[in-house]
């Protein structure tokens, strides 16, 4: 798979763009746990996802942190660009959750496609809207629903994306993504143990009824 | 004042491009306490407002409401066009807090021009991303702050818009912009006036001392 094919609008650039793409385009290697972006010191450019896995979060002052998105293999992210969008007056933080291997086109480069070239922006436009609508979705969760339907969610959906019941998690990595403290996930994960839901040891979260979890949702 | 003067790149459009929007180009007014877009109903269009004040805000399945910005004199919004970018998956609600008056650029007019024009399509992301700001920096207010300090906040800023201290707000509104139920707010004020931060009546709440207000956020 090249760069070209997780870009959809690679056929609307000009010949000049997409050679001016081709030789400024970068890839990078990311172990698992490291710092792909870190929000106040960098202006990354647009990221592509060759293989692996991104998680893109917020942190607190305090260090607190929560999950904005995540990006799997093909997915594009502009957060990791707000340089070149004015208007884009918020940091944020991505770091590899797997082995990740990434696309990079240079802010500058991605900058003078937009201005040029109306597809390109309009596609940047549909990129943020995807990630807005992440965030809404997420704001929503926070709002409306309470912590143990949200620690269900999260559960169900790292099982589907490890394609396993038995998942490799601390408490405090969920907190993580969830915005709360450890002590509150503990918790939770005791409650759903002694319902028969979960089976807890070191470092694991195993899920025993996936049915009863679906339901809490 | 008219259209083109909130409208910060009316110059870069093409003469025809001009006469598009001055042909399609509506206007309305909207009584204080009327919605002016209905998330799940409409596609609204490109909204500029004239003058007044309008809120916009998210609708839980049951009832309950959170703000999500403001929208004063000369302020554009794109979130009421949601059907011309594709990917914009969540809906919002905009009501006027003040008799207003807005203009309206139709959706497919709107989305002809982002076609058409990279300038357009440009500024339209820089709209969204103004947006999308607004809604990072309120996902923060609520992960990482306390409620206290999000009511002196909200009460700081009700006095900077209404250019006094007396503001005429039941305890239910000022909950529904904060996303939080109406006991919580009224528990709240209750504590500050009892430290004399507030003087509290009905519909009423007199800021007495905005110093102590202002340290505490």
């Amino acid at each position: 798979m090249d760069f070209q094919g997780c870009f959809p609008i690679w056929n609307k650039l000009t010949p000049a763009q997409q050679e001016l793409v081709l030789n400024s385009l970068a890839t990078r290697k990311v172990s698992k746990g490291n710092i792909v972006h870190n929000g106040n010191m960098e202006c990354t450019g647009l990221l592509a996802v060759k293989y692996g896995q991104l998680r893109v979060y917020i942190l607190s002052e305090e260090g607190r942190e929560i999950t904005i998105c995540r990006l799997f293999d093909m997915d594009l992210c502009v957060l990791s660009a707000a340089c070149i969008i004015q208007s884009l007056q918020f940091e944020i933080m991505i770091e590899a959750e797997k082995d990740t291997e990434v696309w990079i086109i240079p802010p500058m480069v991605y900058k003078k496609l937009m201005e040029e070239s109306a597809p390109v922006a309009n596609y940047t436009n549909e990129l943020m809207a995807t990630h807005f609508s992440d965030v809404m979705w997420l704001m929503e969760q926070i709002m409306w629903k309470s912590m143990d339907k949200r620690v269900a969610a999260f559960l169900l959906e790292e099982c589907a994306i490890e394609g396993t019941n038995t998942l490799k998690l601390t408490h405090e990595t969920i907190a993580n993504h969830l915005g709360t403290h450890r002590e509150v996930v503990t918790r939770m994960l005791r409650y759903f143990q002694s319902d028969g839901l979960v089976a807890l040891s070191r470092g694991t979260v195993e899920i025993t009824d996936s049915k009863k979890l679906e339901a809490m949702q």
